[in-house]
């Protein structure tokens, strides 16, 4: 048994997310079904985590055992042959031992969001970023961020249907860049609960629109109820960056 | 008459280039009828300069009169809904007087060309930057473009269909920068001839993958002759950036 740690790149855009699913198309089917096609194995691919609907991902991972040993480069090759036309791309493949566990081996997880924040939508970032008229105030969105570093219950910002045995998780860091019209978060942490980066950026944004004042994201995080917090930001905005493994 | 100074941007994918044809869908026509619709007047919409089929633009600039007067904010609206389903917008709109003319007034352009300099394609770029698996010396890419730095007869870098009266040209910076997997490459003159960014920087990728030594790039240019000059580098890599006016 040859266990296979490769990194997948995809566009969101029309993709149901990262599981597989009963009727519509997810990352992990297409890269299962190429998988068969190449290699006539039936594997089941185990990503680092999952994304929802239309969040991209640019260094995705993944694991999946195969019985046979291939090289790496022609196999990347072969693959992404099998996976076109979807927006679906394996961009490194490398062999593992059989302790590492795409998901479980996990330190440290990477999001980005990016906001475009200027008065006229976009067209070369079309479904790449959520467009914002109103002016961010990024200083007081770093001041409200800085609320939210650390271990903290986050129930205030997990989907309700979020399966997670704890709330209690820690951010490591949320940086907050403006670059020209776009405002970009970075947001480190070893995991997240489900919705947690959109929940938190979405809060943020109101911090940002002068909704809120930054001592309300402190009242929502000691509240412990998702209704305090703010609107999940949509998913377009959203990249999975990349996972930290030592 | 009331002269309009408007920011474009667009995605030049399935778009034939700036300039209105007969056959094919240009940004100029797409502007023009949108203006149309929207005033019942008949405009010519002119450009601070052209750029190719496939070629994208973050902050293009243009000029029309008007016989009536529009407050910029609704008619920036207006003229996006009547552009839609084009991947064109128009960013910024303001009252200027007679004397300014987006081509002759302009004092400098900036374009940029994004490389993906590794193994695999990328869909998150797709039609957005030039693939190139070899992996490129960005010093020695350095080292060859300060040769065309100042100014110089482009002969060996234009377009043999180019129209401007003189081949010669002052190329103000080129700046080279590698930032995770791509490289990117800005350069500033106050004018560029027909294809001399693609034309440069296709010159310059043959250095990053060692096929051209930087001297060959001066023997290229003191050659004066387009055959002298390496390959044009494809459209959908480059951007036209903005345009300086003061």
């Amino acid at each position: 048994m040859f266990r296979y740690k490769i990194t997948i790149e995809y566009d969101g855009t029309g993709i149901s997310g990262w599981q597989r699913q009963l009727n519509n198309i997810s990352v992990q089917q297409i890269l299962e079904d190429a998988i068969k096609k190449l290699t006539k194995e039936e594997v089941t691919v185990h990503g680092s985590g999952r994304t929802d609907a239309g969040v991209h991902a640019l260094e995705q991972v993944a694991h999946f055992d195969l019985s046979k040993e291939y090289q790496p480069k022609p196999f990347i090759r072969s693959l992404n042959h099998f996976i076109k036309p979807y927006a679906v791309v394996v961009t490194n493949c490398e062999m593992v031992d059989e302790q590492f566990h795409a998901r479980f081996s996990a330190k440290r997880r990477h999001y980005k969001y990016i906001v475009l924040n200027r008065l006229c939508e976009s067209v070369l970032l079309k479904n790449k970023a959520l467009h914002i008229r109103e002016k961010l105030d990024v200083e007081k969105m770093r001041e409200a961020a800085k609320i939210l570093i650390g271990l903290h219950d986050f129930t205030s910002f997990r989907a309700t249907h979020c399966q997670a045995l704890s709330p209690v998780k820690t951010i490591d860091s949320i940086d907050i860049e403006k670059i020209d019209d776009q405002v970009i978060f970075i947001l480190k942490a070893p995991s997240f609960l489900h919705h947690m980066v959109r929940n938190i950026v979405g809060t943020l944004i109101l911090v940002g629109k002068g909704k809120w004042q930054v001592s309300d994201v402190q009242k929502a995080l000691d509240t412990k109820d998702r209704k305090a917090g703010g609107p999940t930001a949509p998913a377009e905005g959203l990249y999975f960056l990349k996972v930290e493994y030592t």
